[in-house]
């Protein structure tokens, strides 16, 4: 025991420093242009597991959507009168809005102000902003430096382009016993974005790659990297048909870099087996959290929850978006970002999928009045039994008879012993085994329709 | 805008200054007999707006009930041995119990005493007393008064008379654009009592005339003023049926003069129209409030949600009946009513009827993904958008499509905004024009369906 | 009314001494063999009220179980070296495992401390331990004696015998108007534990007692006194289906000895008529109270609501099993149990059962608008009425009318008016006999379908 104990310890620090070496590799990526940055962060992403690139080209149709042009940036800056670069792109890629159209041009102090976006409340950061569609430019920059825009005029560089391209979407696959499918989804920024950017896609390489390791996993696994909203809406529109039938759930690993506790929002449903087996996990678990219902506003489970594909994709994110100030700024960044953090959130995303894969309905074999149960092959005590362990492990085998009814599941009849799915499982085959349980149905008739 | 301010304000000032008004002209009217008092009661609303009176003769059955005789009083008074009047109808109409018998006899102290209604915990209040049928009569007094009956004989004079008469019953209609109806109700009393007895007709008077200087209502709007208990019941005997089919939603108004707060009583099905529309703007409005389940204790709600209608009215009320000592004593009078609360309350209704009248089902039309939202279209702003704004309204329009699945109308979803819906009709409308959004049905369909 | 209250004050009191004296009774009955004292326990009960005794022989299969072997010992004691009886069964019969098997032989103290159960947290005391099948033996005593345990060697005699024989069940029955019927079901044990032992079947039998003293009970009632487990699931495997298409509701009765509180444990269903009326009882007598879900783990309501069964059977407990320390120890004594307890147990159980009896589902007979009351036939007061005696009849008159729509039944509206079924059961006798209410259905069919 002493051995495993610390083959599994070398095994989790090997993990911890692959966390913070994938973060450190994936932060060094050029961000000049975005189609590049996303091949290589996925290019990367796929030394540590399969990632087929599939590239979908500028004016792509989907719905009303269609896939944008590429966009790059030479070079951007603000110059004062003496030439001096006030902002500069090469200092931080944030500073520019992304998808600015270029632009060269004198400009007057004031309309260079309404071009500038700071935050007032963090001064010390430089936000994240996006142009909103339309030909908009923009910079971005510590509040408290406004101070130093005391001249009149400026000179505006922007040398950057829009132009035909390609989308790039990254897609990692597990074939399990069946063709049921849970669907991890994470998105691909072409920003470096710790917590916001990052945090997501490397937790869920990490859950892949340790997925990758079992064997005997009942449902299949798919893992998909994309960017935010036109990447899910174009993923839908190829293959949100095969989602629907085959899925059983899902989830969007986004904002799993830092914080202290959990939130977790809801597939759309509310009560999907996603939503079922996170809350299970998260209740049994102990660690703080709390849960907030499907809306429009967040990830691509917008996208995965609309009306048309109603999927069963929920989100298990640390601290999310709008809980941390940082959020979207360049203070989300290294020192933000937490190992242990990811690190735990790969653990408990484990435990979720786990409780999945040994969820089961059974019906019990022997209903009238309580079964007697075998000792001997039922306890599997070695020497005098310990009475506690003895009335622990009948408490279990006796909740499993007496609610294995064929409307509770092992989630269902766990939560009421207030342990976890994974937990009782070992009980569970021991009764399967006496011919005291059996299966309902198989997982694949069961899932998605709890 | 300046300029519009003022003239709501000044508005505002004409509403408040008639609600008073309207209180003073009603308690003037003389109390000596209650068919002239009531007629003479609408009459006086029905300056203010159209109110048709009808007359229902003594004898008039409905259901196992009867239109009652006329009472009318010459004079009452009880007289000590000097000829002292010590208990005078003239000088406060509460102190004949009402529908007392006439009687003129000398009688002991005791005897006198079992006839004299006092509140001992109110001891300067004169309280409301009426008589239960049979042939009981009775004088009501400020208990602390009790003290000067020393002497062993009085004599009672009640010249009052019980005779045919009619029973007359108001009702005022504003035709809308379909004949789904909504029911406003309040109680003519033959006493001047201020919140108990006025507030509700001068309350409900207010909201009639505000709703007559709109336009485009969607529904229409009955109003009736009935004595109560047999004045609905003989209403529910003629009009049940037409309300039965008509009717999306009506309210008790009553006890709305005074206090802090309100009280919501539930119609008696408890999910009706007209209970989650009040419930919702109690809640967005952010006014402290309880509430409470239908039950036949009450006002006429009592009578619309007997099993046979179970109409969908509930009472929106300010602090009510029970809620408060002065409730049906000589104390609730002029310097307990509070015109800011009454404004407040037809304010309150206004919003709620607004609500009703906004609300709708509809479908989204695009339901893959999030829809792409034109921002020329959809985004009104001059200028520069300020990025709040523009997340704001992001927000409504993403709810809206979101949720609008057929299931949710604009109530459900302007809660999940923690708006009201009339703050979310203009996002609506936008939609609907864009062609983004489309009713499910007409709202005779949906009402009191929900 | 004096004479009637100093009557039921002596009842009260017979019945209270009835109880101690019966708890001293059954203490007194000799625990040298399990078969013996059962059927002597029984026949002392059966001088209260009458108890059948039926007689199973060792080797009756039920299901996957069968009739055990009958147990009684002669002697049994540990020698020390000096030949001094260190334990002796004759001291205390807790100090011998229940169904250990007979051993006569010398062991090292190594090899006997494993055959010893102690309780450290409660060093006085003797537990209470059964072997668990198998060919185990033991002895329990108070753990700080485990000191007196200091040579190498010592002899163990146990002179007992596991012999054919006989299972007995206890079993009572009142015959009311109709057939539907309700279970009360206690344990009997060979061993005279108080709380945990007695309480059960004594004050089951008091109740039994009370409600033979009734009559026009609309109910049968049957009494089962049973050996734990074996004897409820070999009942069922006789009787189950007899239970199933008559039971309307049933109490397992244990744990009835002492505290200050009730444990109400529900049946499987949750919302049975037992759990319904017990809830209700609780509730509104204002007694400090909490309620747990079924579960397999505890009393023969394990097997009344296996799922085989699934009878609408809770449990309700004063201070249930593992709610206090002594439970099944040498402290669960005489000094533990209280009279007080049992008393209002019994009490309670009886406006339970009454509560039962009373419950009926009317429909009002005028349903539109509030039904006008005739005076003389429903307020039977008097003199002069008191306005609030009226007001609070006309109150339970108006609930009773309003809400006798074929969905609530007496118990719902009690609830409503918090009140008791048993406090308006007269008002519903007066509407009934005024022709204003109208059973929907006899109790028969209605009984077991809430």
């Amino acid at each position: 025991m002493i051995q495993l104990v610390s083959c599994q310890e070398s095994r989790r620090r090997i993990y911890a420093s692959m966390l913070m070496e994938l973060f450190d590799r994936l932060s060094l990526i050029p961000q000049g242009a975005a189609g590049p940055c996303v091949r290589e962060t996925l290019r990367t992403l796929g030394e540590t597991v399969p990632i087929r690139q599939r590239e979908y080209p500028t004016g792509t149709a989907c719905y009303d959507w269609t896939v944008p042009q590429e966009w790059s940036v030479r070079q951007a800056y603000i110059l004062d009168g003496q030439g001096r670069r006030l902002v500069d792109y090469r200092d931080h890629p944030l500073h520019l809005v992304e998808r600015t159209v270029p632009i060269r041009k004198v400009v007057s102090r004031e309309e260079l102000l309404r071009h500038l976006h700071t935050r007032p409340d963090l001064p010390d950061s430089i936000p994240y902003v996006s142009a909103l569609g339309g030909e908009d430019w923009g910079f971005c920059l510590e509040h408290r430096r406004l101070a130093e825009f005391t001249e009149d005029l400026y000179e505006v560089v922007i040398d950057a382009e829009l132009a035909e391209g390609t989308m790039t979407i990254g897609e990692g696959f597990i074939q399990g016993k069946t063709d049921r499918e849970i669907l991890l989804s994470a998105n691909i920024w072409p920003s470096s974005l710790a917590v916001s950017g990052l945090s997501g896609p490397i937790v869920q390489t990490m859950i892949y790659r340790k997925l990758l390791e079992r064997t005997n996993l009942k449902y299949s696994y798919r893992f998909l990297y994309l960017p935010e909203t036109i990447g899910s809406i174009l993923y839908l529109s190829r293959h949100g048909e095969h989602l629907r039938s085959r899925m059983a759930a899902g989830y969007v690993v986004a904002c799993v870099g830092h914080g202290e506790s959990y939130t977790y929002k809801k597939s759309r449903r509310g009560h999907s087996l996603a939503d079922k087996a996170a809350l299970h996990i998260l209740k049994q678990s102990g660690v703080p959290y709390r849960v907030v219902d499907w809306s429009p506003i967040g990830g691509d489970e917008r996208h995965y929850g609309s009306q048309a594909f109603d999927l069963p994709v929920g989100s298990l994110m640390r601290t999310a978006y709008a809980d941390y100030p940082e959020y979207r700024t360049s203070l989300d960044n290294r020192t933000l970002i937490s190992e242990v953090a990811m690190r735990q959130t790969v653990d408990l995303y484990l435990d979720v999928l786990m409780t999945i894969e040994s969820n089961e309905r059974y019906q019990a074999m022997q209903v009238h009045g309580q079964p007697k149960l075998d000792p001997k092959a039922l306890y599997p005590f070695g020497g005098a039994p310990r009475i506690e362990a003895l009335e622990r492990l009948t408490a279990v085998y006796s909740y499993l008879l007496a609610f294995s009814d064929g409307t509770h599941d092992v989630i269902d009849i766990a939560d009421k012993l207030n342990l976890t799915g994974k937990d009782i499982a070992e009980a569970c085959s021991a009764l399967e085994r006496e011919g005291l349980l059996r299966p309902v149905s198989d997982a694949a008739e069961r899932a998605g329709v709890l």
